[in-house]
């Protein structure tokens, strides 16, 4: 009895550790992985040839840069983009893209058990490192969403089976608690992939969860605190440090410097906007021309991809490793290896001077370019990397073309010399929050990237600034993850779109038809509740009293039913089943999962106060009654199939007006 | 037109620009008074008496510890305490405590317009330097949630009587504009009180506002970004920073220290289930047999603080002085003045030692005994900086007796001694977790008050501790907060809570007796609309078609039929008023503010949902239909007290059964 009710109180904890444990496991495999590949491209290491450059040290040759390096590095792209293509392809085309525009919808409430699949993990996961280390554009926070939601979804499901947890009452909602621990591994997810914890937390609210509640984030809290102490532990980057930089900055910022923040914040804006607006344009044609053609679209990127970049210092390098080389202050001493080859802070010789200038203006435009074709194609790609990439590139080049107008001389004498890596971070940071429209996780990620805090005051200008751009100019619909929900229609109720119900009531939206319930007044077969859950496609089921005028009595989820009924020990298809309060004695009794006080709407309710229910309450379906009778159901994609229909026959019934 | 739609757009911006400028000079102002006062009682310059001691520096003298010193520290510290109370008790009792309570309940929707009235903030921001100069354990972080909603509230409600903004078709609900501005304005408050924006942000979220939007959480975002700035700006403390300390851990931590960091967990959560047992035991008390005495019981405690915390080095010291000494480094070289006083360090000698650890122990006990007295005394007073200077103490303390333990020669050799103001800071963020449940929130401020980014781990771990013990063992009602709303009765729906409603429906709950409604078919005489308005208590009042059956057509909230009544220009009290959709000419017209699609629920619905939806979509009022007519009314009040009389009645029930 006492373990029992142990066990209930930590049940939820020993399923979030156990899954951030694996999320942290994996993060950490799957980062050892990506550098191992990432190097290849680059040298290799003579005392052990499956050893990265960080673990090689003294032994490591890397290739000269000359036509011999030069092929290396571009078949070594090609390989790794075509395995990862290839692998995504052929077994679960669900893992390719970024996969957060699909995790907020099925957070919201909407259906998609496929994706969540171990062989969309798996692909998602081996592909990850190589379309990175292939050396396209492209990021790995969406993609570790993506897989710490399958994780997520994997381990609750499994260990909710296990005979110690059944054993217990639960008396909650089953689906609530599957949403929360998807939430919580989103967390998780980005709290993995940039080695900040609360930034994960930040993100799960702002960006995933459409409603608050406080127990989610500390679970999302918990998730990410385990899933980052794992990879703590495993330390794949051998620095005992989760991140792969860590920049200091000694000197204060001055308050001269704010339009250089505010200038930095358009960037942000601006780049959102264009990036936003382009890559729908590549998503259009794709679907249209190159949705046969997904290999050798992803083949013919990559090569021009390393075509152009091998030339570049910031396109060739990592990009996590070029933007440690940007956020740099200059008068620090200690120097990657790497940026032996670039001296961003030399400002004195012309010819140096714009050496840099040129290479940072090329290197933000192209990677510009190659963000908007690359987001979207069939390999995992994540575009909050990226995007902070090209930031970095950009308020580099504007600190340095600032440096060139200080006197360096006087400056250093009075303390106000500006510090371009400070504009590179905040240029990156703008960037981030103007692609995606988020402001206090971006703020937070930064923040926990680098421990800049005297720089806190800059970044939350820029970040303000990027937002009004955003809300004044930006696309209407918000992020790009939104965006893609928009394109792509799914089913998905957003803040930032006004939808039109003139003044129509639920009674013309609802379904009414076929439409099915449990009795709660007599018991029934097991065979009929089977062939019940066949006809009925919803993802909830009525109980309702039949012997007094349907009033409605309650709602049970089809996954608990499915929980109990699935269990081997009720094989017998005669079995009576029992939905009532009561449980009876030889009966299957349901009602420790079903609930009593279900979500009602009146058949009159205007449909712009079930749109803000559904926003607000996240129910999978409303029950629609009149005088306590069940009359209709309403999911929202009835809502959505209505409001599409209702303005399209108007759109078309205007257009023939006007001819 | 195009300035209309930009006055439109930037409206928030301009009232949130206004509002958060105010509460950071506010800030200032305090922090600097706050500083002179607490230096009065040390000491005197010499060259300006005007000037505190870090203005004044060289010419500071300080009174000796002494008998002499002792009386002049005890005389300014009763006059202190004495003026703080009796301003509040002469001008404003709601001033009085710590307020966030109060504030929590006024966005979950309760009336409550006395507690932020321009006096109550006047005597709040005027009594806080005064409390905190007295020396007895108060913070600052709860009056400064309070002044600034205060300031909120004021700026809001002044600013948009302007005509600039009245021209403007608003077209939003005012109740929820009113309500982000305060959820916003309490988010600044906390971030100028600890210089900590982002943890302003978190606490809005986290403790203030019980359901979640993202557009509140960007306007809270905004707000403390520009108040920070603005005391920034000020640079109150003439250092540049906006925080009193900032340090810098220059060691890494190692996994050995995993079971500390557990055990200053365990001690916050410790921490805070004796505090607020205690204190509810106490503020029971002080209800019982001082509440005609509050001058007198002030008066006591600073004697009896004053007469102990002379003879402590950390209880005479300003708190968040002492907290920087404690947190501080041993290796660091730079160290205040005061802590000449002290040396922390040194554990090789043995004498030292033991003077530490008393030291350490006294205040932690002391102050400990202290806070669970003084808070809800009628003075401005906050429970957030006494908790962290208890739990700094306690960590400082386990830290050197780890130390005595650990070979200082040997550990300094291969780098693995421990950092004893790590614990101190550890210690800090626990306490604080306990006394108020909040999570993420203090790992924020924990943070941007010391930038310790290398800790965050570690501080996630000991706040993760404390947490479970406050699940498992803490008040069941959630941290102080909640729990003085408890306490006092505060019509306020918590999900801490478990309320009993057996089965009972709105019908039973409902108030259908005297309702008043205007109707949607017929205009009526201002001065109708006038009378029913005094008759009627509500914050919103139905709009009914009495010639269909009552059915419901709307609701409009009294604010916005009092905004449009009581303005100037519509003092014709025989003017026709219409409450329809359609604008009428000759009639007052409310289409602009009524809600045409309010919430409504059946008449049959279970008060369970009826409770879930008052705690997510948090409506001032609930209409009841039945048949699409109006039959009642529901407010979280009725529903509150249906609860108590409902289990009330049970209770006696029972135990007339029981004799």
């Amino acid at each position: 009895k006492s373990l029992n009710n142990w066990i209930k109180f930590l049940e939820n904890y020993i399923i979030l550790t156990i899954v951030g444990l694996t999320i942290g496991l994996t993060a950490g495999c799957l980062n050892l992985l990506t550098e191992y590949l990432s190097n290849l491209k680059l040298g290799y290491c003579n005392s052990n040839f499956l050893l990265n450059e960080n673990h090689c040290s003294n032994e490591w040759f890397e290739f000269p840069i000359s036509i011999y390096g030069f092929i290396i590095f571009i078949i070594y792209g090609i390989i790794f983009s075509f395995l990862a293509s290839f692998i995504v392809l052929k077994f679960a085309p669900l893992a390719s893209g970024s996969g957060i525009s699909e995790i907020k919808c099925i957070v919201s409430g909407f259906q998609y058990n496929d994706f969540l699949k171990i062989k969309v993990f798996l692909m998602k996961a081996i592909g990850l490192p190589l379309a990175i280390a292939s050396g396209l554009s492209v990021g790995k926070e969406g993609p570790s969403v993506h897989y710490a939601v399958c994780i997520g979804s994997l381990i609750s499901q499994g260990i909710t089976k296990l005979s110690i947890f059944k054993s217990i009452d639960h008396n909650k909602d089953s689906t609530i608690f599957a949403k929360n621990i998807l939430i919580s591994s989103s967390a998780a997810g980005v709290a993995v992939a940039f080695g900040s914890p609360m930034g994960g937390v930040l993100f799960s609210i702002e960006e995933i969860s459409n409603f608050f509640k406080l127990s989610t984030m500390w679970e999302s809290y918990y998730c990410s605190l385990i899933a980052v102490s794992t990879l703590q532990f495993l330390n794949p980057f051998d620095n005992g440090k989760i991140v792969l930089f860590e920049v200091k900055y000694d000197n204060d910022w001055n308050l001269y410097e704010i339009p250089i923040f505010i200038i930095l914040g358009i960037f942000g804006g601006i780049y959102g906007i264009i990036i936003s607006k382009f890559n729908i344009k590549v998503v259009n044609f794709r679907k249209k021309y190159l949705s046969s053609l997904p290999k050798l679209e992803v083949f013919i990127l990559t090569l021009l991809t390393c075509l152009i970049s091998y030339w570049n210092f910031f396109l060739k390098l990592d990009m996590t490793e070029g933007m440690q080389i940007l956020f740099e202050e200059c008068s620090s001493s200690n120097k990657g290896n790497r940026s032996t080859l670039i001296d961003l802070c030399n400002v004195k010789s012309l010819s140096n001077v714009s050496y840099n200038i040129l290479t940072l203006l090329f290197a933000t435009l192209i990677r510009m370019i190659l963000t908007i074709f690359t987001y979207g194609c069939k390999i995992p790609a994540g575009i909050f990397v990226p995007s902070m990439a090209c930031g970095a590139t950009f308020g580099r080049l504007l600190g340095i073309l600032i440096q060139i107008f200080q006197d360096q001389d006087t400056c250093q004498l009075n303390k106000s010399c500006i510090n371009p890596g400070v504009y590179a971070f905040l240029g990156a940071a703008s960037a981030l929050s103007g692609i995606t429209h988020l402001t206090v996780t971006v703020v937070v990620i930064m923040f926990e990237l680098t421990g800049a805090l005297k720089y806190i005051l800059p970044t939350m200008i820029s970040i303000c600034i990027t937002k009004l751009i955003n809300d004044k100019y930006g696309n209407k619909y918000g992020g790009i993850a939104d965006v893609m929900i928009e394109f792509n229609n799914f089913p998905f109720l957003t803040s930032h779109k006004h939808y039109n119900f003139e003044d129509k009531r639920v009674r013309d939206a609802m379904i009414s038809q076929k439409i099915v319930y449990l009795p709660s007044d007599k018991s029934i077969d097991l065979k009929i509740v089977n062939k019940i859950l066949n006809d009925f496609e919803y993802s909830s089921i009525p109980i309702i009293n039949t012997s007094n005028n349907n009033k409605i009595n309650g709602i049970i989820s089809r996954l608990d039913l499915l929980k109990i009924i699935n269990d081997p020990i009720n094989n017998n298809q005669s079995i009576q089943c029992n939905f009532n309060k009561l449980p009876q004695n030889d009966c299957l009794n349901f009602d420790r999962v079903i609930n009593f006080s279900p979500l009602t709407v009146g058949i009159d309710t205007p449909l712009d106060l079930v749109l803000s229910l559904f926003h607000k309450l996240s129910p999978n379906i409303l029950l629609v009654e009149y005088n306590g009778e069940l009359k209709g159901l309403l999911t929202r994609k009835d809502i959505l199939r209505f409001e599409y229909f209702l303005n399209q026959y108007q759109y078309n019934s205007e257009k023939q007006e006007q001819f």
